[in-house]
């Protein structure tokens, strides 16, 4: 397509140069055949008022915001959803005649990527390994799955303490515990949840880390998720398969949060049915290994 | 293509929903099998500041510049080529590192255009017909291809005049002389020239007018150039045609200021071969036909 009346949207990072939304959002756009076009964007810092700005004297139809803009970008915007003025940080940003609104569309993405196992969240005890932006989108989304009781940690243990904190004052958590990162605790916690959600970078490529030292305690009985999608099955998720837990890595998540910012981009309630998913997913992949 | 490494590249004007720099620049860019993709942006005036901010911000790679913005935009710049100096105006804009810099490819791209009739221009008598920003470009491609004598005409008297002054002091041409709008001593004007340029906007689509209302002068010793395209061919063409004259329309010269715009952008002595060319042609009469 791609002509004068095609519609720019695109996503602010820094770095930004290994980012699939492109590949993601042109595969949907040619998927619901619509007039538009994806880019990445470089954008520093100190360069966002210029970059919003530049949204609306572009007329810019919309932008995802990742890292480290995410927080920072909320201090140019027009408008803020409720669950952005919550959470203070977006990833979404739509440009409406001129004002631009912030949402968050990663706890949607979160929930929608379980699709029927968030039925299993309800009254569960679950485990949140780190505690930064991601962490924080994965409590929201907890929070509304009825989750009974949430143990927190991270590196910095302060950060850990403040979802934590977040948790049960903002998101009515009924109960929270912070573990110290390396507590052999986590054991008795991994024992008494039944799922246990990577949040934070460990194992993501090049790295091999594993977010949990010792995997004894992992079972049958544990649903394990990875927000990291690059490799495909992290260190983490190969050996809590190996023990016998259902597994689920982030890349659904990745997708259905871009979805979703999409949908609020053209208004429109476009879905991927289960053969439109595999095939993203497939085109994703792909790029990971052949990037 | 489209990945996180792709540049940007647009044209601003407005309005600008029927620019055919979209799909010339796309056409382009997968034919030098660049990953770079060009969008067009409906910038307002008062928003030329914030646009080439936001070009920086964005870093995106460069943009084309139409009307109204070719000479108002020159106040936001970093830099100015001699020629956009000597002009006044510019339709290129280079994001180098953050520095803005103003070029101007019109003037290459009317010269390019004429290939091998560039010959006949030196010594020539020459008519220009319109004498604002197009024909300021005309202007200055005719002095460097070594015109004798220009005759400058426009429904606004003043503008034929200054157009006049431009050519004499400024580009060095030997002989001008203003001929006022609809007088008919146009008629010993072209019985004096071999190259009759319209740079006016009459005939453009959906406007069939003809810029010379009396045709009976034209024959077998006049070269006739109409930089409108749209129609493919004119009023104007066809009726110096009828009476004997050599005709060509300003497609050509769209496409090759285009192609000088991205070898600035891309720092690549790009060429397009005759069959090339064609092609081009072929997909922007095609676009022209069925918008």
């Amino acid at each position: 397509m791609l002509d004068s009346k095609t519609t720019l949207y695109g996503v602010i990072g820094n770095p930004i140069a290994h980012s699939l939304s492109p590949k993601l959002h042109n595969w949907m756009i040619k998927f619901f055949g619509l007039n538009a076009v994806y880019v990445a964007f470089c954008v520093k810092t100190e360069e966002l008022r210029s970059c919003i700005e530049g949204v609306k004297a572009l007329e810019i139809g919309g932008l995802n915001v990742t890292i480290p803009h995410k927080e920072k970008v909320l201090g140019y915007v027009d408008e803020k959803s409720e669950t952005v003025v919550r959470m203070g940080a977006c990833n979404t940003l739509q440009n409406k005649n001129g004002r631009v609104c912030a949402h968050v569309t990663d706890p949607f993405g979160f929930t929608e990527s379980l699709g029927e196992r968030k039925d299993c969240f309800a009254g569960a005890h679950v485990i949140l390994l780190g505690a930064g932006g991601a962490a924080r989108s994965v409590a929201f989304a907890l929070s509304q799955l009825g989750v009974k009781k949430l143990y927190t940690t991270d590196i910095l243990f302060d950060r850990a303490l403040n979802l934590s904190h977040l948790a049960v004052k903002e998101l009515k958590l009924q109960e929270c515990e912070v573990i110290e990162y390396g507590d052999p605790a986590i054991n008795d916690a991994i024992l008494d949840s039944t799922i246990v959600i990577n949040a934070s970078p460990a194992g993501m490529h090049p790295n091999t880390d594993c977010p949990v030292a010792d995997m004894s305690a992992f079972s049958e009985r544990h649903f394990v998720y990875d927000l990291v999608y690059n490799p495909e099955k992290t260190q983490f998720l190969s050996h809590a398969q190996s023990k016998g837990a259902s597994v689920q890595n982030g890349l659904d998540m990745l997708i259905l949060q871009g979805l979703a910012s999409l949908r609020i981009w053209e208004e429109k309630e476009f879905q991927l049915d289960r053969p439109a998913l595999q095939e993203v997913r497939n085109v994703l992949n792909n790029e990971l290994k052949n990037p």
